[in-house]
């Protein structure tokens, strides 16, 4: 299997969650591993101590400033999450996820895991295109993070022991970037500025998150969001052109 | 599912290894854990303190002294071992042993995990049914007593709660009807078409209808569909109060 899933840690407090982590990753045979904004630094000593050799069947851990760096090269971002959220995305749970990406071996894909206490913020669900849940005794859910990495981890195990081969043929048009992503919703955001609407300035982050969630959503082609850019680029035409003037 | 499998840990050394697993074992609602010899005795206030609630969820931990005796009141048992014996037994992976359990529900089912580093003995694994093994990374397994419980634990999860489907979840919007779909969409168009948008008319039909999968294939709500007739508006606002004039 030439795709496996980024596994990207995002915020992570204890040094030893991120060696378990590690751990768990590498019982499973999973290789990548990517660490946004670690907060005591990188390397962690205690990672190090709690990963037992982990690390060195790994490839080397990246670290990132932010959740949008660290999926820049991704073409699919699932966000682990235990709550209900606001925001309109498909849940899957881990045996699904797993099923998807092993079906879809061209693409690219990271799993998110938030903070420990914390999760992730509603920006990074909104930029996701869609969460993963541990199904789990709604009673007592207790799962610490690398736990919820091992369950995880190991039903990417058990789907990579039996995937077939298979090279989907994507036509033309290849599932866009990231990066290509954001860069056309930082634009829209910018018009959409310009066209005033957000009137509430209180709204507005909830509003952006909504917009984003949307157009992540639909698991847009490269050519797609070309598409969208000259859809944008029309609908101001004119408004520039006579602001120009 | 009324024949939930009983876990037995066998010889346990520390309290702290029975407290995570009765952890394990509640966030996926299984009840009965039975303990063979445990080292230093039960209660154990290791336990109870790693266990953060679990055993308030569950049945009353049973204790014995034997394999022999744990195993009396069951009609099926399986020996959970990372290693190769030389006993000829099935040996099956979690998955496959939850899937028996669920198919034989009359049947009382017990789960034997060994001592921290030492196991199960040869004379245990004889007396079981079958073997049960979590397939690991050959180069690196590290899985401790309560993380191969919890593997097994979540495939049980997985068996008998209610998985969430796949579907999305619209907070307090509702998926839009078709209706106020199309009208939005050929609200679109038009408003594409006087951007000059389709500059080639040949093209027009096949443009069109990427445009319209994008936005059906987003499984949009009401809500969205209304904050994306702002979004238009927004876009030509400045156009069309310069073409009143």
């Amino acid at each position: 299997m030439k795709n496996t899933p980024t596994i990207i840690l995002v915020r992570p407090q204890m040094g030893e969650n991120i060696g378990a982590t590690a751990r768990a990753m590498a019982n499973c045979g999973m290789k990548d591993l990517s660490l946004v904004a670690p907060r005591d630094g990188w390397p962690d000593e205690r990672a190090t101590t709690m990963a037992a050799g982990a690390f060195e069947h790994m490839n080397e851990v990246r670290i990132f400033e932010t959740v949008t760096e660290a999926v820049s090269d991704c073409q699919k971002v699932y966000a682990t999450t235990a709550r209900r959220r606001d925001l309109v995305k498909p849940v899957f749970i881990p045996d699904q996820v797993m099923e998807d990406i092993v079906n879809r071996p061209e693409e690219s894909t990271a799993i998110l895991f938030g903070a420990e206490r914390t999760g992730l913020t509603n920006e990074e669900l909104s930029m996701s295109d869609a969460l993963m849940t541990i199904p789990l005794n709604s009673d007592f859910s207790s799962l610490n993070l690398a736990q919820a990495v091992l369950v995880v981890a190991y039903e990417w195990s058990k789907q990579s022991i039996n995937a077939p081969q298979i090279n989907l043929d994507y036509g033309d048009s290849i599932p866009v970037s990231k990066d290509k992503l954001h860069e056309f919703l930082e634009r829209l955001d910018e018009e959409l500025e310009n066209g005033h609407f957000f009137r509430n300035p209180d709204m507005k982050p909830a509003m952006v998150n909504n917009i984003h969630a949307m157009f992540t959503r639909a698991q847009l082609s490269d050519q797609e969001v070309r598409t969208l850019h000259g859809m944008v680029s029309a609908l101001i035409r004119k408004k520039a052109k006579k602001e120009a003037k």
